[in-house]
């Protein structure tokens, strides 16, 4: 895997300079041609009327006569921007941009940004229901939790399927390489013992999707920065007490390092150098670490190998294994739109990680993943999530809570 | 001037082939190349974080690092879509779909279609407020009166300038038109008896922009579907009352028959053949007559030459001086955008109106306007809407009580 020079003062002023030199990075793109009066009648009056007329009399057929049924939102309220926080909505813009340069990309999807000046949570689903004629999905970016979770349960009805990348595309990408991970050290879904740091949007949603499987890990510490979290402490948030109850019952409490002993399955979605080598020492024989914090991971990669560990995985393009969302969401939104699906379900997300896996033929400790800038990627992910919903979406197999 | 054919079955036929061939005709177009890794980590993660810090810092220089300074939104309900009434907001995307190609083209200003799913105004508004991070201007298109003026006052304070196109879109290039008539004519703004006929969006700003200058119709009468408006009317709503009080403090009443004799312009923005030759006869010598209710005219461009009239427009391209909104507001956002404007003031708006009118070099009876396919016209109205807003913006030759 070729790797990249650390970032230098200079690749920052490269990435600056072209940001200004195109005064941003994505523009609006005319379909069709309007060159003569032709083609202004056709396209605007008095031609549109008529297209118009047949939307009207029926709703659907926006689908067939206008880019709704390509085109997502991606909604950003600025407050979780990459590792940076709350910047507000015009900061998020450059990262919105580029999510929609990725979405058209490796999806063939058509996306806008809309960064929004509120963040009350009421405010933005109510916003979300507004732009729903408009697009045929909304994708969620960049909220900080518990708030997204909110605005996901107060959008579930929208129609068409909203999807918090933060929480679902992360859980995807994560579960896709714990699908390989496991096919190569021949651990079982079942017996897996996983800790998750970090219950934000991510870590959550990560726990959500193993317990949304016919086969889920034997046990799951979800823990925030003063450790397991357990049900029944004052300090938790709704989501948190809700994921606890179901996940520890029997409120077990204690630090990173006590839940690691003997645990499978590292997932840290939390801060820079909080696993040490002896915490890699302390768990079950081959441990799988995915240690995504950016830009510095919970341990460096070199650490835990001489720790004992051979599956690594980081969000670092500098390091084998990096888990990225750039290979989950433009396939997940392409075969969403395929299949005209109205909602992502947990078999969706699932077609989707099983997808990724599959993606890598001969998987190998540092090759857990498809590469980020493969084109085929996006285009496998989407049949396989088109497929999901057709084959599930009145099914018992659909599976779960859609809580994600 | 080349004439059209009237549209027949088989060209409403095209114009639906078209937008179902297409899907819609926008699309999202990456300025900037993704192909390799160096490509990402400078438009996405890591560099893009950089970006995002300088506009978290300096919330303006969204402006020089994305695409805010050249995006316009276009808000509609889709209550009254072209002549079509209230079809809905999907209704409304091939309209909005066809307007940001036009923005494009003719202004080189990036559109996007926003149709929202409420009609209420104060929501609306909101949402205005809500998107005004993202975009560098909003247009409200086919948003009936009265809650277009409501949606205008509330947000005249967001900081980017608001247009409602219907409302000032029309009045400019109506005065565009009007100026040139005066010029063949040799009549005199001061000495002008103006008949306008429809009290809705365009009607009201037509009235409101011929106000909004130093020289001043003699008279207007505006009227609505029961004659002649006038204050105390206890059907007026809120707009026509106060303009009414303003043009009429004599409390005139009358039918359309009535207002028309002697007068010397008739703007109609109503319903199709309300104008009869002996109206037209009724009026002062020479008359000006832009009908532009549509598809079919207050009166036909044919009766209204056989009763005398020489200065004859419609909105029809089948007939020459088309009122058309094309050659106004992609211009009307180039130049705004270009100066930076924060609003789009009513020095702009007759910046505008002259610009169309100069860029005619021998205006005839009929020649009163460029041709809407003309691809300089964006460009002459551009600059001299910058050079309006630069030059007025703080003196007090900006003019006018800033309602369109």
């Amino acid at each position: 895997m070729s790797k990249q020079k650390k970032w230098t003062e200079s690749d920052y002023k490269a990435a600056v300079k072209v940001h200004k030199d195109n005064k941003g990075k994505v523009a609006i793109l005319s379909k069709t041609p309007m060159r003569t009066r032709r083609d202004l009648s056709l396209l605007y009056t008095p031609g549109v009327a008529r297209v118009s007329e047949l939307i009207g009399k029926n709703v659907e057929d926006a689908y067939k006569y206008t880019f709704k049924g390509n085109m997502v939102a991606i909604v950003s309220d600025g407050t979780a921007i990459l590792g940076l926080g709350d910047l507000g909505p015009e900061a998020a813009l450059p990262v919105m941009e580029g999510k929609a340069i990725l979405f058209k990309k490796f999806g063939g999807v058509d996306a806008f940004p809309l960064c929004v000046g509120t963040k009350d949570p009421d405010e933005i689903a109510t916003f979300c229901r507004q732009i729903a004629p408009t697009f045929g999905g909304i994708n969620l970016e960049d909220i900080s939790a518990p708030r997204c979770f909110e605005i996901m349960e107060k959008t579930a009805d929208l129609g068409i399927p909203v999807f918090h990348d933060d929480q679902s595309g992360t859980a995807v990408v994560v579960c896709g390489a714990l699908i390989n991970a496991l096919r190569c050290s021949g651990k079982k879904m079942d017996e897996l013992t996983v800790v998750i740091n970090g219950a934000g949007a991510a870590g959550i949603a990560i726990g959500r999707m193993l317990r949304n499987q016919k086969v889920t890990p034997k046990r799951i510490h979800l823990l925030d920065s003063k450790g397991i979290v357990y049900p029944g402490n004052r300090r938790n948030n709704a989501i948190k007490e809700e994921f606890a109850a179901q996940v520890n019952p029997d409120k077990i409490k204690g630090d990173l390092a006590k839940a690691l002993k003997g645990a499978d399955v590292f997932i840290g979605v939390s801060q820079p150098g909080l696993v040490s080598k002896d915490m890699v020492r302390s768990m079950n024989d081959d441990p799988i670490i995915f240690a995504m914090a950016n830009p510095v991971p919970e341990i460096m990669p070199e650490d835990a190998r001489e720790a004992g560990a051979r599956f690594i995985g980081t969000g670092r393009s500098d390091y084998p294994n990096q888990i990225n969302n750039a290979v989950g969401f433009p396939g997940i939104f392409r075969g969403a739109f395929d299949a005209r699906a109205t909602k992502i379900t947990p078999a969706m997300r699932w077609a989707a990680a099983h997808a990724l896996a599959d993606f890598v033929k001969k998987p190998t400790c540092t090759r857990l993943l498809p590469p980020v800038l493969s084109m085929e990627v996006g285009d496998a992910v989407g049949k396989a999530v088109a497929a999901a919903w057709k084959k599930y979406k009145d099914g018992p197999e659909a599976l779960g809570n859609e809580k994600y």
